[in-house]
């Protein structure tokens, strides 16, 4: 691993903590990886103990992964993105945190998404996965649109396109509205015949379950549907108006990331595909961001048993 | 108490299990009540051990309160309704149960609500409280039409008005919307100023927070607020449609039933109003059906150690 101790060349941690899984990654300062470790989900809405397991449970892993101890995370300038943190309660929850590390940093994963998706640089993103949100950092200013999660918000978001299409379908079984191409599609997703059958395989599921339907939602509206065509169209007209609001900051660069990046294009205005810029290393966002907060801080001391890459 | 053991007579508990309590009541075969018991939740959507966990609680409470051993649910010829055995695979699960009692007759919260707001007789209702759906019981015919649950059914409930209204009030706090009064009632709803200090008091939150906010929801359409009235009439309408689909059936009553089945009257249809009977014991819905199943059902024994009241 060629690993010395130095002062000014600590090792880097980049946290992305999730609704599903948190992953950890071990970088020299010069953005090697050293080492990659993944847990379960650590986003601190839904549970803050949970939380702090997985980004423990995930630099363990990192740790052995990169040939360390797995007792050496106070060797290491931690860099946390986590959806959530944008609630200044969870916020101050996650930063009054006890934690293993040399240093820690703490802010959204639209942030360290943004930083990274533009290779360290300032920007504007907008993800619309399973959720739905906008960021933009430009100079001082930071605005974050949406974002609020399943049901509440995340319009455009593939949960939401699978909420409304299932919420249609169930009124069209129940007589309250033309059944369409798209009632047949939910009915044979889920193998069964009746309302109570899609209810059955939706009732009380995580965002992720509606968000698995978003493809076929899809493929119903680029195949002329009436009704999965209206739900795509308004979804992708808030994207539209959200890219609005964030090109009102001027930010130099602006990316989609994204599982519906790609397949929504077709439906958001032209002015807003003419900006869309190469996503260049969403990966290593959380890492710049500890990078960058700890050049910043001359405060921090990270003691002289910091390890760095050779 | 006057209890005597009797082979004819037995003791009847109608048990009402849904999303927020479980409440049993014993009754002598003429509506007499002996003792009640409330316990926890009892959704088996939610959880089918936690269900019959409640359901046992409060019948042993129930016991107790009737001056009874615990121990002696297997004198009691049950009645439950329950939220979600509509779906199969839960009435299945229900039905299979090992239960205490001395015979058991399972059938949904609607239904015994229905047989309880007519009586003991058959009609029509809707219940808008926190859900939203329709039930019509007409000779060998029952029709039910939504209550597939938040946040993908329930159009028109208490929880579909407040997501509603926090929908549109966040979108509106993000600038895709005109703010109106509704923006400030929500936000003065939880003391706080902006659109993450709303998602910090609803997100991950039940259906019955939600619902909690649509009594401010109808004050705000009822003072001409254009946003909270165009929620509260397109809510209003489904529940008219729901209303005249239940209609097609012919029942001789039809009742509504729920916190929101009065305030929402003046957003009704004058021909569903006009239709509108008093809700007679709705309380004794889960009691009514225990005794007609029982009745129907000359394979059940009760045995000779059956109590009923003198």
């Amino acid at each position: 691993m060629g690993l010395v101790q130095t002062k000014d060349q600590p090792l880097f941690i980049g946290v992305d903590g999730g609704g599903s899984k948190c992953r950890a990654t071990i970088y020299c300062a010069d953005g090697t990886v050293l080492g990659t470790g993944v847990a379960g989900r650590a986003n601190p809405l839904h549970g803050l103990a949970q939380t702090f397991e997985s980004i423990q449970a995930s630099t363990r892993l990192a740790l052995l992964d990169a040939g360390m101890n797995e007792s050496d995370s106070y060797l290491l300038v931690a860099g946390l993105g986590l959806a959530g943190v944008n609630v200044p309660r969870l916020y101050r929850d996650v930063t009054n945190w006890q934690h293993p590390f040399a240093a820690m940093y703490v802010t959204t994963d639209l942030h360290t998404a943004c930083i990274g998706a533009h290779g360290g640089a300032n920007g504007a993103v907008i993800i619309t996965g399973t959720g739905s949100c906008g960021y933009a950092h430009v100079g001082d200013t930071s605005l974050s649109i949406g974002g609020y999660g399943f049901a509440l918000g995340d319009k455009g978001s593939g949960a939401w396109l699978g909420l409304k299409a299932a919420e249609h379908v169930l009124l069209a079984l129940d007589g309250f509205a033309v059944p369409t191409r798209l009632t047949d599609m939910l009915l044979n997703e889920f193998g069964v015949t009746d309302a109570l059958g899609i209810v059955e395989n939706l009732a009380g599921k995580s965002s992720s379950c509606y968000a698995a339907l978003a493809r076929s939602v899809l493929d119903c509206a680029n195949e002329g549907d009436a009704v999965a065509t209206a739900i795509v169209q308004e979804g992708a007209d808030y994207i539209s108006d959200m890219a609005r609001k964030l090109f009102s900051l001027n930010p130099v660069r602006f990316s989609m990331i994204g599982g519906l990046a790609e397949p929504l294009q077709a439906w958001l205005g032209a002015d807003v595909v003419a900006k869309i810029s190469e996503t260049l290393a969403p990966e290593l966002g959380a890492m710049y961001f500890a990078q960058q907060e700890f050049n910043k801080s001359l405060s921090v001391r990270i003691g002289t048993e910091a390890k760095s890459c050779i």
